[in-house]
């Protein structure tokens, strides 16, 4: 048996499968991730979560993130939380440094068992989010259905923020895919449809660009902190409501980074047996395993 | 932590979590059957499997079935061979018999690992399978879009049987859930569209009873088998080509039998993780297990 140690985790519904590269000899590739993603023959998840040596100073270990589809994805606020908890509990501290190919992400341990991660600062040029022209990106200015006036934001993958007035009743399903695939963003978006229910609660449902209404997305409540922040929704903390639970955010005005406190859930331990997939080379480094 | 063992398995991409009850002190209730199906928080597939102590004379264990609602199921010809590999294996025997509620089912190894499960009769009396009124069941004379004429046939449950030119034209998402709907169907039905490539070759799609498109369904491809030996399209033994792959089919003249070989694929061994639900009360027999 060519044997693979896994965790499966996951933060608010969003679910991961977590090999930790540092002690098992397996090469990630595109077709590996694929394969693992796979729900029905694999062991299945939202996202296949490495975690590899450090390589800049400072960090704790590297966080590696591949899609279902076997490509690379630079940032997500779930895994990281998990990450995070496991490299903390491994070193009995109460603070790591995740490093992802979008940064490092420093992550403490909060209360409850929670994990609280920064996740870096929000960007409002519209270069930057990208836009395909120059526009004021808390007014943005488009509508689609229900969804008006967005405010634009990267939290390095972009974000069109949508204030309404019942989150629930918004047709993500129809309005979303419109607003991802719209002109004024070269790079496709994500959709975030919010409702402000005090200065401190916000309720919000997330279109996820490729993967369509999911039941929690990090960097979504990221932006959302930030663009109802900019327009005077909320003060510099607050809880947000998804499908999938609550996160709980601060925006630090001193470096517009946004924090972002939530669950990391083990959920079991697995074993997989790579022999299945004998028609994968490469995979197996220095040898191979025995289960 | 509450530790349950389990193995992940699939037949054909129908995807089952195993337990083994003789040896994990757990009691499988519909509340634990759904946690553990749900894709995302849970270990996810199309129905989990228990294996428990024989009860009636003959019977190597029993199997049980639970669907992701967490309501039990009857028959499942994918998990039958699933578990008669288990079975074998932990014997070191060639043959065994799966008890299920719907009867004994003998099974043995076949070549090149595959496995042979008797999965009874197929019955065509009008009032078994059941149809609300009396007719021919080889030829229930019924239309729908591109589906003329099925053959309606019980394995334990129902079938409609579409004889078709091209199986892949066939619109199963439309006209799949209009047959399985139909009021001459009192207990709904399974649908199948099939095309005869040859005396022992047919292609078969499923839209299965309650569950949609699959790409495998066993119990389908017996009665699928039945209904093309009763039609003439062949002879006593066929390939079947599903979506998930091929199945190999054998129609017993004698008893009326159908014997269905195929896979059964271990994809990881598992431990759950079940003080994640702590709320769930009476799940663990004996006192609790510590992994």
């Amino acid at each position: 048996m060519v044997a693979i140690p896994f965790l499966k985790m996951h933060g608010l519904g969003n679910d991961f499968v977590v090999i930790d590269l540092r002690h098992v000899p397996v090469v990630m590739t595109e077709d590996l991730a694929r394969r693992i993603a796979d729900r029905h023959r694999g062991v299945g998840c939202d996202q296949v979560i490495t975690i590899e040596p450090p390589r800049s100073a400072g960090a704790t270990a590297v966080m590696g993130i591949r899609n279902p589809d076997g490509s690379e994805a630079g940032a997500c606020g779930n895994a990281t939380r998990c990450v995070a908890h496991l490299l903390m509990s491994e070193n009995s501290t109460e603070q790591c440094v995740v490093e992802t190919i979008a940064g490092l992400l420093p992550s403490q341990r909060a209360a409850n068992g929670l994990v609280t991660v920064d996740m870096g600062p929000a960007r409002f040029d519209w270069h930057q989010v990208p836009l395909s022209e120059a526009r004021d990106t808390l007014h943005v200015g488009l509508s689609e259905g229900a969804l008006h006036d967005p405010v634009a934001v990267s939290m390095g993958n972009p974000h069109a923020v949508f204030f309404v007035d019942d989150a629930d009743a918004v047709p993500l399903t129809t309005d979303g895919p419109r607003i991802e695939h719209h002109p004024l963003f070269p790079a496709r978006t994500n959709v975030e449809a919010v409702q402000v229910l005090g200065r401190d609660r916000l309720r919000m449902r997330v279109w996820e660009r490729g993967a369509g209404i999911t039941s929690a997305c990090g960097s979504g409540a990221c932006a959302v902190m930030a663009a109802a922040v900019k327009r005077g929704h909320v003060d510099n903390k607050a809880e947000i409501i998804l499908d999938g639970g609550s996160l709980w955010m601060e925006w630090r005005p001193a470096d517009g980074h946004v924090l972002m406190t939530g669950p990391a859930t083990t959920v079991f331990q697995g074993v997989l047996d790579a022999s299945l997939w004998s028609d994968l080379s490469g995979v197996i480094r220095d040898g191979v395993l025995h289960g």
